[in-house]
């Protein structure tokens, strides 16, 4: 794996420290796997977030979701707006492959976490980018096989980029794909994780900023920018190890929109930007009994919170394009990696 | 006080039974006081629900808000929304005295729960009806004084039918007014209370139903029916010590619309239906800790719940129109009492 | 085709006329289709909504969704919710199946709405029952074939009962299926049409109602009632050619309860309680042009609509009961058909 | 009146043009004013926004709301949610004014919009700040008087700064106020405008960025900065006569929040933002027929009015803090106003 680039080793954008591996998995149990396909027609993929490393159908983690522009086609969505829970894996992939990824990911389930006869529902959230200015969507290359591969290859350390479900996306007039990021923060004197993963596919080259600084524009003067018609998205999968409601994690999650923001966004209209988070400390299971017990962070302390995640996901979606690659576009042009231009970018940052 | 009519005295319209006084004020530590305004001009008032014993501001509840018809104007949902509590006594009133009523529920918070130096907020819930058909609405007649006299008035046996906020109120072509009920529900064997607290003024005499029986077309025929155009609204508060989340508070209120249907209405375009809830078991106390533990039922047992807020809603209306007298409107006709054709009623039931 | 029973026939539950054959298909340019899938293993299906005769994606419809129960697996719903369009038929089946359908669909949509090369992206609303107490839902039966197969046999006078989506879901006890029902409105002299088509898998044996009267019960005392664990859901779908906004459409589908309660539901926790509706006079094309005129009708005459909606949803669901038969369940047990039962029932209507 | 600051004049931080007087009032028909309270015990006030020069109740205009960080105490959202409509002026105050200002505005209309007989309801936004910091806010001062004398006081030429409702505001640690910008957008070869109002109380002083430059940082180390508890609130209004419905409308004030996040705000938790946008295009008067005709915008040409949105707030939050002047608080600090720190802001900006 080549060496993957985290924006904050060079640039220091925020104020909170990050996790070990600065990804969305630095929340313990949480892992990410991806399937990248890339051949003559298709440049697509899947990538698959575990939640934790138990049974995720019978130990449910208090969850919600936010969408800020519903230009988008998710699957699972309703439920967790309605219980507050998360119950399957998430899977990350192409438009039109929500079919059948919502299909394979049902295969895993009933071969890996819900095999008795008894089961006959599951809510499984599909979220996805539409990738057809590089990739030829209406393949639906995403097959059962590559969310297994995907879930397979679920690690801690996974690589950023265009893989998985980012292969094919573009970002701010570049390559997009995969990016991942987490912030610690303290609460009554202990560590906890604000981890962050983007499927980007959204903004353009002009609006592009980093820290503050309008990189976009000098970048454009540059090179021979891409310029797309607008068919944006940003997918924003948040995970934490803080206990929350899922009152408290959509609250949270309605400040996703910082991070993107901060880069130059504007949310345009064709940008399905659906945000969706959990919390690990809340595991919700089934018996007899009418009423359980949980802890939540009281909303007083939630302030750190919200910075981490503008934080985290400022640096996600750069994460997302320093680690993408140069690609063609279905049309034969080139769609330029941020990475081949980073040095030039460093540069506006020495004082 | 006159002897007050409960419908399920003499009509079981469900299968739960229904708690020792039957009103909302069975749930422990909620009271309710009226100040009732009837004199040439004006016949309105004022009705208030201390939610607990504990002072409300320093002891917040969760609570929830659910708008099923938002043709209304009150006060204090959006942060209810946002946080999930309630942290302030509620107040019934009519349409146009929603500002003075909040500035004198301010003044009684000020006075009570918050006379420290540093109080500088809080979220006041003021729910409305118009009464305009009985009441000469323009003279906001509801002063400062009425609210406190409201508030002393607080006790767990109060009056329904045409006192305080629903003096001049009507329902289903009949005098409305206040009416309550409360069922019980036991879950892991122990007993909990659902109690309602209904402000009626919403409903057309034909389409009145009782138990199924369309008991409105018939008395349609007996009565000369106030035709009044369809200025109607129906507030309903529902209290529990059923320890629940906003979120499950507000999948309750949902149902609420359970009852109100059983009698017969349709939930008209002019008809502000605006439902609030609390549960008096999940007490929220401000300190320097960033975590709290609380209890919750879980969502797998609400369907007792569901059940008894349907009924409670159900029987709640019927005794706010059989303990309401007949008044005159403001056009000086004759706004009938259910009450005076209760044995009419009683005939369709006999076997 | 067996004679079809519309309940409406026999009980005038209401006071709007309904339309030509009572069906949602009443509503000029609907048609509705059903695959149904009746073997040793598998009992359940798929049913096809064409929202007009033209294109669908090229000319989209004003339209708008409303979860009242948000325990459940549909798919289009949050770009409808954000751009209030339907851009595509819709489809019903299982909860297992929305995946496959849901891709099945997009086979359909590539192959005849949206050849051209430029197509890459669509927002197809699959909504789903859980039909696992009759069928075995595991299988996933229901395949692209079946999609196809549903389209092609999209008609007007589509058949009601245990077909399509609705050969293996129950309703209140007995065999629940798709049902339809109709009902005219007159506004400024002219006739609008208000048409809905349920797929049932709701309610109790004990609960249900017929025009107020508890038939449930006294059922229950006849038959061996099928005492199946509480999974029920009931989807909803309201077509009407009145000119109406995506905010009003919602409106009028918080309204389709009125139906359900009316036949005894009271939406329990895992009854996934879905409606979608659309209105075929305001249909969106796309050009250069930044404005385009429209008219709608205004809320002040939406009572009329309110009605129609509550009137028709509850004949739809015991269409639906009616027309379906006998079936046994996966664990070899009866499900009765209300059908069977018709006699009895009418016989509480004979003064 | 002095000389009034627009940061446009100086520092060029979007790419569209501004109004003719850079302000709300440039959307036509739309006039603000201010009843402003200084005094030994009061530093508050009024500040109304007459939406157009016709008679709005019985000309209502197409609005919507949208609560970005429900933490707070505004009346009136509620109707407008489900009505999509707004028939009353709009008054911004302080948090436990609101009760008053409400019935000061109830005064107003049926004096002068309502003053027939049959006049019982009308639906009027007032939202609010909470300027505890400066002013003594348990007084309440703001009386029906002033809010007549800010209705009298309604012009074009308005002025900002610490005026009428922003007297006693702070934002981003220095002394905050009401602000305003508009932006001019073309469509179909027409100019149409975008006009911002702002009520700031947000924002801490090491988070304000200018353009993306951390000014706040800088600033920081030259001023004994204002450390207050955070109680903050940032009010948004939107007028603009590009034709909208209301779901056009709330998507975009979903973008007001591009604007306060490029100024450095992250929605801190106690901060209610919540933002209110009309039309003056889509007016809605009622008669007797049953349908009206009506022009919109198509969604697919509303990114210039994102654009818009943003770069207007952005200003619009800069242009009330340089309007500004210092002011004592209640423990008898000085809250410094940014205008007397300007020129060491636009140093930063020189090449």
């Amino acid at each position: 794996m080549e060496k993957q680039i985290k924006i904050s080793d060079y640039i220091k954008t925020g104020s909170l420290p990050t996790g070990k591996l600065n990804k969305i998995t630095d929340v313990k149990g949480v892992r990410v796997g991806h399937s990248t396909i890339k051949n003559a027609e298709n440049y697509t993929g899947v990538t698959v977030i575990l939640p934790s490393e138990n049974n995720i159908y019978t130990n449910k983690l208090e969850a919600a979701a936010y969408v800020l522009n519903g230009f988008g086609k998710s699957t699972g969505l309703v439920q967790i707006e309605e219980l507050g829970l998360l119950e399957a894996p998430i899977a990350l992939t192409n438009t039109l492959n929500v079919g059948k990824v919502l299909d394979g990911m049902l295969d895993y389930v009933i071969d890996n976490l819900a095999s008795d006869d008894v089961f006959c529902s599951i809510n499984i959230p599909v979220l996805e980018c539409n990738d057809s200015l590089i990739n030829n969507i209406r393949k639906r290359a995403v097959e059962t096989k590559h969310v297994y591969e995907a879930i397979e290859n679920a690690c801690e350390n996974f690589e950023e980029g265009d893989v998985g479900a980012g292969t094919g996306t573009k970002c701010h007039g570049f390559k997009g794909g995969i990016g991942s990021a987490s912030r610690i923060v303290e609460l009554d004197g202990k560590e906890y994780t604000v981890g962050i993963l983007v499927q980007t596919n959204h903004g353009h080259c002009e609006d592009l900023r980093i820290d503050g600084k309008k990189v976009g524009l000098k970048l454009k003067e540059r090179i021979d920018e891409l310029n797309y018609a607008e068919k944006g998205s940003v997918i924003v999968i948040m995970a934490t190890d803080i206990p929350m409601s899922n009152r408290q994690i959509k609250r949270v999650l309605k400040r996703v929109d910082i991070g993107l923001i901060r880069n130059g966004s504007y949310t345009s209209h064709g940008s399905g930007e659906v945000f969706l988070g959990f919390s690990t400390a809340n595991v919700h299971t089934s018996d007899s009994k009418a009423f359980f017990t949980t802890t939540y962070v009281k909303d007083d302390f939630l302030n750190i919170v919200f910075k981490a995640i503008g934080e985290a996901t400022e640096e996600a979606v750069l994460n997302a394009m320093l680690n993408a690659h140069e690609a063609k576009t279905i049309q034969g042009k080139t769609c330029h990696s941020l990475r081949d231009y980073f040095d030039l970018i460093l540069e506006e940052f020495k004082e």
